[in-house]
């Protein structure tokens, strides 16, 4: 394979829209910076490393697609042959209502064999979950090797609107938040990538899309009253964002902001960094696990 | 919607390689008529409802590709708004090992949002699973309301490599084939749409597609020496795929043969029968569970 991997040539001048480089990364432009962070100082209507509009998108998906495919076959057939030392993904997509965690699985995931990927949902936690360490339920649904799972909410809920909404005191979500980085740091460390994606829109793509969901009987379904009641709390969510992203974005487990205002970017961008962890695994096919001559000699026969 | 339902109109003439005429059904085509059933008799390589080639089918497949999301959304949304009413899919895959279960997951169930999809393979029962009746692990991976299920392999496992192995006696599995009769039958009738598979392929398609696997190294890992102790009882096989198709394939959950030698007419044939079934449930979207007008007030005001 190796087709699309980042060259030791001479970086060439991209064509087309995408503006990266032959061996730069996105990953590199959208990694949240260490440190104190404002999710307000990030615009969700940017497209860094993507020179182009809603038209160029599905071409520049497309053109990333084989690769893609190939590589999650790699890791899948990992997984079948050689279990115990398979990685894992693990892609964490957060973000306020409408920000389109649902159109990155339909989209973007969707693009995989289905085989290959598990997705959970976290809604709001049951008695049996409630009864148990928040992580207890996280921990159940963590992929199993050659997987890619993508959580579509997560652990950070415990600390996103646990804290807006006052669900545990200010101690406890201080404690969690090192609770969640040292359980990452335990997952990174036994062979699962961990890609954490913040799905950033601004509120007034927000109020778009909610009109949207209540003007088109379609998408009815989609909507929920208490949508509104978290609107009303968006200042306190964006101050809880910026804890997330403050305390728990170390460099072996970082979050990326992805701008979503625009869905064929975010579809893009998400599309793209997947492939750009997949490739830095350096997945090769497993060997047989059987004399291929005597199989072939037995299969003539049969 | 209904763009592509069966007009009441004089049924025309199709264009194109589906000789289906409006209003036809591959399903009438495919069902594995009631009475004794000899598998032989089927021709692996036919393509019933097609007539066209390999060049033919990613366009006739791609034809039928935005009904099909249209129709697992509004599935999947009646599963959100409308649990207790909400139907569930049942798409039941069995075949002899190459026949292309795992080329369907990935190329029909892979068009669709895997959001509304859960897969599940059955392998070998786990000592935990064998203390158990046969139908207790099949029940627990039972899709949910508004998911299409996927079963690669099934409840059949029991009553086909156990028949072949014989790792239960005659009268069990003859049990068996009334237990499945009755457990699918409250299925149906608890509101699931049961889609029964037998992905038919020839003795020497298997040997090439084996062969294959041995030849490309990108493919060991879907081989198994195991597979060829299978091919030693190919009778044995047919044998109990005879009984199977005879015993348990009533009006209410029904076999489909799908001829299988030809990869890309098994994904047409399985995308079209997916279609058709979910057509037949005649999906609305779930009505407004909330006030529209007093929320579109409420969002113009946040």
């Amino acid at each position: 394979m190796a087709k699309s991997k980042g060259s030791k040539k001479k970086a060439a001048k991209p064509a087309g829209p995408v503006t990266l480089r032959d061996g730069e990364r996105l990953a590199d432009l959208l990694r949240v910076p260490a440190g104190e962070v404002d999710p307000a100082g990030f615009d969700p209507r940017a497209t860094p490393g993507f020179d182009g509009d809603k038209a160029d998108a599905p071409a520049a998906i497309a053109a990333l697609s084989p690769e893609l495919s190939d590589l999650q076959e790699r890791l899948y057939a990992s997984g079948r042959a050689e279990p115990e030392r398979a990685r894992r993904v693990l892609l964490v997509l957060q973000g306020m209502d409408t920000s389109g965690k649902g159109g990155v699985l339909r989209h973007v995931i969707g693009q995989l064999d289905p085989q290959g990927t598990s997705i959970k949902a976290f809604k709001a936690p049951t008695e049996e979950e409630l009864a148990h360490h928040f992580l207890w339920r996280i921990e159940r649904e963590l992929p199993t090797p050659g997987m890619i799972g993508i959580f579509d909410r997560s652990q950070y809920e415990d600390v996103l609107i646990a804290r807006v909404n006052q669900l545990a005191g200010e101690d406890v979500i201080m404690t969690r938040y090192d609770e969640i980085n040292a359980w990452e740091a335990d997952l990174v460390q036994t062979g699962t990538v961990v890609i954490k994606c913040f799905l950033q829109i601004s509120k007034d793509e927000q109020k778009a899309r909610l009109t949207e969901r209540l003007t088109d009987p379609a998408k009815y379904w989609k909507y929920n009253p208490g949508d509104l009641d978290s609107r009303a709390k968006w200042d306190a969510y964006t101050e809880a964002y910026a804890a997330v992203l403050t305390r728990c974005n170390p460099d072996t487990a970082p979050w990326y902001v992805i701008p979503a205002d625009r869905k064929w970017y975010r579809n893009w961008a998400i599309t793209r960094l997947l492939t750009e962890h997949l490739r830095d695994l350096g997945l090769g096919w497993p060997a047989a696990e059987f004399d291929v001559a005597e199989e072939q000699r037995r299969l003539a026969e049969s």
